[in-house]
């Protein structure tokens, strides 16, 4: 097992040099939305969220991965925070949702991994939350673990994600950069026809708006008609769902990680994930009746903890009006409309399963439509 | 009241009149995605659909109206349709939606109105109802009435519509062409800033996927950041959510009825419906806190109808298999984008409650910038 | 109209006088639950809330009413409470469910009344919301209304209740006793095959689990195979649903408000809500196909009121932790429970519509069932 | 393993000839509800169900177990059946139901077990399908894995459940009678207080009402207020929720699962499921904040199975209609009460983790209190 991790480092030493001859979008001059950024334009602009990947590429057949989003350092069993889920399409094996809905709360890290690793990722997530100290008592434990399907380029039938592999993606998380592309639970994915992957974006509101910062992380893995902010980049390039070249069948999935520092309950929780479904929307993204299109949203807020043995029964809770939600829905939509994007300018060509080979989005061609579209200056 | 009924009439046509000198988006090259039209691109491409408008238009300060939709011609409390609703965000008074989730049928006309009139479009389409033939004994009438709130140009405390307004809307559906715009529902209504209304388009899919209808009308009144085919025409004319110029909320609301000849049960039918706010989104809507969305989806198929006294306690459907509802996902998606975008291109400039103006959307500006953007060949 | 409101004054009297002539469960030893009622056991004994009854018997067709539960004594509007909805079976008429599920808020008095009689109770809960002080300027009006179906010994096709008893209603609303039985909502209604109508009873938890209070109101109008406090009355006195006597159909509805002053958000009152269905089934309601079953609860704890205009974005909350949430959840069913078996006590024997008459429980042979099955001390 | 397995076995056979001495409810006279119970009274009378179970009791402090319930006897996965899940309380871990509450089918075995084996389970399935014939390229498995904490008796954080035994609960898995009491993942439950388990019952309409047969098989694992055919049994033997003596929470959890041959949609199901909760309310569950209360249900009618490869897109499908519905509530309510009664009858006393003994639920004082009650003739 030793010898199966560090080949797996170095595949991910790999992409990772390879990946950075690929840019973010916004490097390429693509300002999607009307709001701003974060400082890194990454889920991890909320401050305290974490981010691993354990990136499996062995082989010829084996193309996949995990990833790992903490809402905070600490116990997260301990100090849960408020949550929701928004099922866009259930065609997923989403783990821990009803609980989510139920109790409002979030209890482990989020990891995200393929269709048929939820088993194991599920194990590996009690495992180590049973083991953390101050949990020897726990019995039960939610694990919420997300995926989408990489068959198309992975051994999934294979199953050859590990519980290891689902502790080692927590225990390495980090703030900071976000590895984008073909990474973690990315690594095996396509999107729009092209290889897909992680990608990740942020929005910060202005004072003005309550000064709050929205970050989204998304492993894509979906069809549909891609649109480039606005601009028709899958028709022009001839490839998009229902053409006659292409798959009649737009399948696929997208799960979509939403985290903020406002201070707002489950229930705005759950209408902020609900947007994220407006942002894939945006990029051609259909829901189509085989994609499992889930939106896992957290607040980070430190007065919204929810403790699991409260001093009192009774907490101070403080919340964010009805009224000043609009402005969160946006930087929801605008942040997974650019980290769906990000994801696919940053994930590279990649040969898996069977030998088949997906395309990256040809940058170059992709950068003339946008120009010629005036998303880019020409 | 006949006089009213005489003035409404007579605004009506003035603005019908009017209405023809603003072509709908399509006549200026605008083609929303990959899918083609029905005949009429509206949704009484939709074989049985009919619509009917009421317009209110009196004095300075009355600026509303009714939109009727009828899924066919016959009692439709007898011969009920299946049918789904899903909440886009439930800022809103539709009334009936509990009923339809539960039982899956459609048994009213669906009514269109201002928020504040949806007590009286209740009881008329319960008149309405008890009186038909064949209704004679009938205790319970689950009318189906949604609304958008036009306060912004219309004096809606006044309550201006009338029961005789809502039958008067359903006894003259009709089908073929839809007026758009300034009619019915739509007469005061703000989409985008700029004057909304009435729109409606439809897709008719190939033989191949099965070669059904979907038709889509909305009553637009929200806010967001307009985009039009993905040319960023908000952002433009500099006039959006969130922008300094403008307000900061971006409420308002949206009605979405989508119609289909495909044999699809309420379940299908709600996903469907969902989809319809992935068509909102890509005009730039986003579901603002103050914004009722609601969509509204039935199918026509004769051998889907649910009757109020079944022959049989068990009755043969046709149900289209799960993998079959992509294209029809796609298809609501962009008749819903196309049909808002047609109420902004259809409706007028509008003078209002206390003098407010609103104004059309500028087309002459936004055709500029359709050719910049290249959604229409420069 | 004052001619009509004396009548209908005067045949409330005289009901109340006879009512008092059957008496409350309890006065009979029947003590379901293994907690104690409030003061009153009434919904009332939440603090603040307030019931008022309008009963239309007229000639020997009308047997309909209306009754309003007002959370607090302010305006609602300005001052919204934490409120919720749990659809038990959705085929009813309810009005405003979108809204409180949205936005987790109610914002006007709950209206209870007949099926056909919604829109005109909306209509006049608008008009009072806009007449009040302080909401000039108000254009947007959630009106919460229930409603069961009188129509077994009412004509409910004549629609005899009008705007003005819903404003009545509000306005005589109080808090103190609450009648029961034949009148209000309550005045035309069936249950379990004899007259049912409004009943009320509360829970008061001990210090121990918090001290809150939670009190039921309900509007009984359903079938299925009575149970008093566990004992089997309805098939005793041979009269159950599917028994060969009796109708085939359980048809018929239940609306139950829960209120409540423990500091509870939308997520846990709506968690309390689908507990009132659970205190219904203990009766022997079973939710037929044909009942609207709806669960209103709201919480009147001041700290968690949301103003209509904030003075700042955020507010600090009470909440109670999940945890806490059983015992009033245990609550909430035996209040339930009691209060639809207070309903049947309480209503006496009626006469509508084309002469039919509906029983009252036979007290006589029902205290000889409870006796003989222990429920009460022989 | 082998090792294991045999004391398994030895284990299962020695709990089954204790149990033997225990009968079920209505071999001692007690009737629940006025419809009768099919042959078996149990979920194999829906004809083609079949149920396994894998009881492992190990040392002192292994008690734990697994359950499998499968709609027909063929290819689950290639012939899907239409099924719902409801969300009683969603405290549970329950894998799967994001997608049967999408697509309205169940394609695999549904697997009961422990809190923390959800995970393993679900491999477990994905292995079983992935395996079966006719599988060999799917890449896609929606395991269904309820769960119930049995922590209490059950050393649950050893975590030992293994992928063979639900393999092994899935072979096994028969028609004919079922085990009840200490077996499957009932063996380490405990319900009002008492040692709790599997338990089963059915009921079969008149053919006035369809002749549909019903079935139910629970395993029960919560708290609240025990009554058994209405008398107050946890009450009288002064154990119960809330008590004083007893634990201030009624934690714990409940999962149901509801059979049928009638014909009914995903729609339908679901609601049927919604009513399993008021014969869970029946016997005193309050669904408390710690619970998992999940019901799932299915039907088996041949018509109604969707193929996962379909000859045509659109298929007949016989479906009852909703005003039959009634009947099949009453008896899910029914069946469900008498099936959670069963599994106390049947469960015995059991020590396990820590020393900790859990006495079965005594049957000669319940007795005693069920005639003194009249629920049996003394």
């Amino acid at each position: 097992m030793k010898i199966l991790l560090s080949i797996v480092l170095l595949c991910s030493l790999t992409f990772t040099s390879q990946a950075q001859e690929r840019k973010r979008a916004r490097d390429y001059g693509v300002k999607i939305g009307v709001l701003s950024p974060g400082k890194l334009n990454a889920i991890t602009d909320v401050a305290g969220v974490t981010v691993g990947h354990v990136t499996l590429v062995q082989g010829s057949n084996i193309r996949t991965g995990v990833t790992a989003i903490l809402p905070h350092g600490g116990n997260i069993f301990q100090d849960k925070v408020p949550a929701a889920i928004f099922v866009g399409n259930g065609f997923g094996k989403l783990a821990g949702s009803t609980q989510v809905q139920e109790l409002g709360t979030l209890e482990t890290p989020i990891i995200l991994t393929n269709t048929l690793g939820v088993g194991t990722a599920m194990n590996a997530v009690v495992e180590y939350t049973l083991r953390q100290k101050g949990n020897e008592k726990v019995q039960s434990v939610n694990a919420v673990v997300g995926e989408t399907n990489d068959g198309g380029l992975n051994d999934i039938r294979g199953r050859h994600v590990k519980p290891e592999h689902v502790v080692k993606a927590i225990e390495q998380a980090k703030g900071g950069e976000v590895a984008e592309g073909n990474v973690g639970a990315g690594t095996g994915t396509i999107t729009f026809g092209f290889k897909g992957g992680i990608g990740t974006s942020s929005r910060k509101l202005p004072a003005s708006l309550g000064g709050y910062t929205v970050g989204v992380l998304v492993q894509s893995n979906f069809g549909g008609v891609l649109q480039i902010d606005g601009a028709p980049v899958g028709e022009q390039l001839g490839q998009f769902s229902f053409s006659r070249q292409i798959l009649e069948k737009a399948d696929g999935s997208c799960m979509i990680i939403v985290a903020t520092d406002a201070p707002v309950d489950a229930r705005n929780l759950e209408r902020m994930a609900s947007r994220a479904m407006l942002g894939l929307a945006k990029t051609g993204g259909i829901a189509s009746n085989g994609s499992g299109d889930y939106v896992i949203s957290f607040s980070t807020h430190p007065g919204c903890q929810v403790a699991y043995s409260p001093k009192e029964p009774v907490q101070q809770i403080p919340l964010l009006h009805n009224d000043e939600m609009s402005a969160l829905f946006l930087a929801t939509i605008e942040a997974t409309e650019e980290a769906i994007i990000n994801s696919l300018f940053k994930a590279e060509t990649m040969t898996g399963k069977e030998g088949r080979q997906i395309q990256a989005l040809p940058l170059d061609k992709t950068i003339q439509i946008l120009k010629k579209h005036h998303v880019i200056q020409p």
